[in-house]
């Protein structure tokens, strides 16, 4: 009997990116891919077209996991898509169910967070270390602790959100309803507007070249960006102390000035804190997958394990 | 051969408490006290003071194990005090390797907040749950996560500092250095100038009863202070999402008025976020040494395991 393998699908809200691996491959770094490919999100008929896309990948080793990140609010628990952000078939789909039933063979759903974090703490930006904070910098801002190769959910599985530690408790509304959360600050609308007040045009793209470039229209905007992330850093130390920080997502993208710039900051406003190594993301858009793929792994141990 | 028990022994400023257990006791409930103590704190020669405690302790049960609280800052997987709070002679001391040597058993040597902590989350406010986030409210502001019966420590086991969470950017200087932390606003220094501000006098042990009959000098002192606690407790429940916090020491005391107060606040300004119970702790000033005994049983535990 052929070596079984573990296929890990990424749901975004225009591409499916699925990845295919062996299922005993090592976990302590990234496994030999067997099959990669990319396809156009079902939008419509997701159930059946995610089926496909399963099925169509290349059988010379029979798939006896699948494993699928979906961004949204997942019950990673019992496999239901509780809200999809770009999926509105999916809003409370238990999909794993759905999917089992299907292709025959286990399926889990996971937050697409949960598995790029997993993934850049094992085999990205946190490899070496086995205790990561991976946060995802975009139009939100996601954040998970990994811990020996797991997300720390916390009791009701909401653990992580830095996005929403208040910065300014006089500042902008938040999409939370509160007011000042660092999203309002360094989340992607938020500093694209700062950007145009300031003079500048069009978003992050184009704000952190100009800063790069010395721009005096996008210094000070980038600035109170990186100031207000190294805030949100430091009370990060304080109530959890991580290994190491992973910073990823747009925002984050070389040359990586706002994350150094933050990780600079914080250093200088420590003071009891232990501000451990910040780096920023190294797997950039194929990080949910391979998180996927390497839950799947691990999910893939535990029930052989139990056998 | 008589069944072995555990001691632990609470060191503060100014006493040292002590209690044995028998050693496979239950873990799940308070343990029935084989001998409870309370000795003067040796401060000038804490090693021979501590050695003579030990050895003070009704032997019918040989003791097996000792695990010393001590409060300040605890290298925990070495057994060393690096800075006590309270006894300068003990600052750099090998401690657990010095008792060790002397009572011819293993020694532990944990901080108190976290000795606290343990007992609370099992035996006290917290029991019924396996994650709980404790708090202990005083002179400075402690907190220590709980989950499955140990202290999640963090990378540099520093985790739980919620006393240095930023609620104003513009407050007074902290202890740590930094501006507007927790603890510049509730800790008990901080409170009592508020109150002698507001015209009244003394610290909280006047301030709580006095709003508790609506002194109008105090109610707002302690409505700024648990809307300060309020918004400490937000920032927990988004980055830590814990499953019960329970808060104690002198400010939390009966009838836990400011405790009640911030918990009604946290649910009203709550959005996203899940905030479990809220509850005051219930062990008082026994719960460091139960939690060192409760340690001792683990590690007994861990021991005969390993054999």
């Amino acid at each position: 009997m052929s070596t079984p393998a573990v296929l890990g699908l990424d749901v975004g809200g225009s591409s499916v990116k699925s990845l295919l691996a062996l299922a005993d491959s090592s976990l302590s770094s990234p496994p030999e891919i067997l099959s990669r490919a990319r396809t156009i999100t079902p939008l419509a008929d997701p159930v059946d077209g995610l089926v496909e896309i399963a099925q169509s990948v290349p059988q010379q080793h029979p798939v006896s996991r699948v494993v699928v990140s979906i961004p949204g609010i997942v019950d990673e628990t019992r496999g239901v898509v509780v809200r999809s952000a770009n999926i509105p078939a999916l809003d409370g789909c238990p999909l794993a169910e759905r999917l089992g039933a299907r292709l025959g063979v286990p399926v889990s759903v996971i937050n697409d967070g949960h598995a790029a974090a997993v993934a850049e703490a094992a085999w990205g930006a946190g490899a070496g270390s086995d205790d990561s904070f991976v946060l995802a910098l975009g139009t939100g801002i996601a954040g998970a602790h990994v811990v020996d190769g797991e997300v720390v959910p916390g009791a009701h599985g909401s653990a992580g959100e830095l996005g929403h530690i208040t910065i300014d408790p006089a500042g902008a509304v938040c999409s939370c309803g509160r007011h000042g959360c660092l999203e309002t600050i360094i989340g992607a609308p938020a500093l694209s507007a700062a950007w145009n007040t300031a003079g500048g045009s069009g978003g992050p793209e184009t704000l952190l070249p100009a800063y790069a470039d010395g721009d005096p229209r996008a210094v000070p905007v980038v600035q109170r960006a990186a100031s207000a992330l190294a805030e949100a850093l430091l009370t990060l130390c304080a109530l959890v102390d991580p290994g190491r920080i992973v910073i990823g997502g747009g925002i984050a993208r070389e040359p990586h000035d706002l994350v150094l710039l933050a990780a600079q900051y914080a250093r200088q406003r420590a003071t009891f804190h232990h501000v451990p190594p910040i780096v920023p993301a190294t797997l950039g858009e194929w990080a949910g997958a391979n998180g996927a793929v390497r839950i799947g792994m691990q999910h893939e141990r535990l029930a052989t394990a139990a056998r």
